[in-house]
């Protein structure tokens, strides 16, 4: 759990499989209160709507996302951002293959492999 | 000061200048503790070396940047990322063209325009 990394390059970090065929993810730059996770869609799948106590932010880099926050649903592109309160159900759909951004504080430590 | 926003569609938001012909940002999803903030680089503009009480990540979008933590610095290129941790000196030059996204807790109620 204690780190103390400052850099972290791109071709360092492991991709996860999270759902074969569907979604991956890598965990990225993250100390004290903050964590930032890129996650990779194919078309289709499917981050299923769930909450957590921590806030996040998402930036959708590429690809096409309905984006759900409590009972409203959003279509994301490219330079598209949210905002999810703590505590709050939220999901994405991907419409065509894409990548997200998700940044959390503080940091998901249900995330981090012991 | 007061906003409950949830969804930051790119296109609505301000493009400010910071300095002219080489500095651009806009400022993302933000609410509760956390702001995000594109910052738009053209080639030789530079982030001076400055520090805050707010911890900062930091994603590279685009282009080829020298990025300074500390005494440490290391060239940046798209999907690398940073953590900054509070009260820590940091700055960018922008080698190639590109975009850095900048993610804070708490808010930089700084950057708010009241």
């Amino acid at each position: 759990m204690i780190q103390n990394d400052i850099f972290f390059a791109d071709q360092q970090l492991e991709l996860e499989e999270v759902e074969a065929g569907k979604l991956t993810r890598k965990i990225r730059a993250r100390g004290g209160k903050l964590m930032m996770v890129e996650v990779f869609f194919k078309p289709g799948a499917i981050g299923y709507e769930h909450e957590h106590p921590h806030e996040q932010l998402c930036y959708c880099l590429a690809g096409e996302f309905v984006f759900t926050v409590g009972s409203e649903a959003k279509t994301l592109v490219a330079g598209d951002s949210v905002y999810v309160p703590a505590s709050t159900l939220h999901g994405a759909t991907c419409i065509n293959e894409g990548r997200l951004l998700d940044i959390f504080t503080p940091q998901r430590e249900d995330f981090i492999k012991s």
